[in-house]
């Protein structure tokens, strides 16, 4: 973890597709500081018209540039950590052409325990990871 | 906030799925009273065969028609005003020609501060927008 | 409820994907015991490369049959019934030729009353149907 969903227009070439993908990594990497490879995202590519998302009432219009963030992560980290996080992947999109009036971020909790990493083991539990620092 | 995402089968129109969308969005407004631009969907379609949701027990039978709604928000409110918006919902969805069988709804709660709506910043914690009442 | 989201790579034939549910809804037969039409998937196919699911340091490589699941279900479980429904997930998808680090599970939690089977009721909260025991 963190488990992170994107969701975009189609429109992008696979190369912007990964400049994405690696602009939030790389900002979940600097503000929470865990390894490198714990690396998962789910992107999805959806046809115009299927993502919706306004303003809350913020004053702003979004293009179909928009991409739809969700990450799933253990919870723990206090709000100061959170905002940094959206703040700096804002501004990692913003590097590869993101607009920051384009970035919607949702974010959910839970705990170590409640990720398998792989072979169907508990990898935070069995200690075979360390459980990052919150 | 909330974020939903839809998940259908494939073969409706556009304007099939914007009525779903709306459907559903205007069932949150009526029961929730939140701004009307506080809308954010994601809908994704399915080849058949690729979305599977039986009765759990219940005693009756889907459609390909099958509408699967997950809605993430802040926690807070309460059992009645969850009850209430999943009636709203299927019914708002009845008159869009969604049968009461085909809808399915998974409901996943987090706080005001796990949202960014734009440029990265945590607007119900800055004090941008206001949190919606519970 | 449970409600599985289900990411894979395309390229499997609609038979291998039947297969991947129904040994992902085995397993969670066997070990929480619920009933058999509880039963709620959300399968979704992605072009390669969007998809990515590294190994979070434990040192292993993943291929392009990678399966990710995250499971929404009712809280109350303790680790012990976690971990045995990851072994099992594992167990079984390796029957159906997924190898075992290709597997990786997110698991969140929220309430009985945060479902809705169909007709806009919470049917585990009107009892209509039984919770299913943590």
């Amino acid at each position: 973890m963190p488990l992170v969903r994107i969701d975009v227009n189609v429109g992008r070439s696979p190369e912007q597709l990964g400049g994405i993908s690696a602009a939030i990594h790389g900002a979940i990497l600097a503000v929470y500081g865990i390894p490198e490879r714990d690396l998962f995202h789910i992107l999805t590519e959806h046809p115009l018209g299927q993502l919706r998302a306004q303003d809350a009432g913020l004053g702003f219009e979004r293009t179909d540039g928009v991409v739809m963030i969700q990450i799933f992560t253990q919870g723990g980290r206090d709000q100061a950590a959170k905002s940094a996080l959206f703040d700096r992947i804002s501004s990692e999109l913003a590097a590869v052409s993101v607009d920051g009036a384009d970035v919607f971020i949702g974010y959910v909790e839970n705990g170590p325990g409640d990720w398998s990493f792989g072979f169907g083991r508990a990898q935070y539990v069995t200690g075979e990871i360390a459980v990052p620092a919150s």
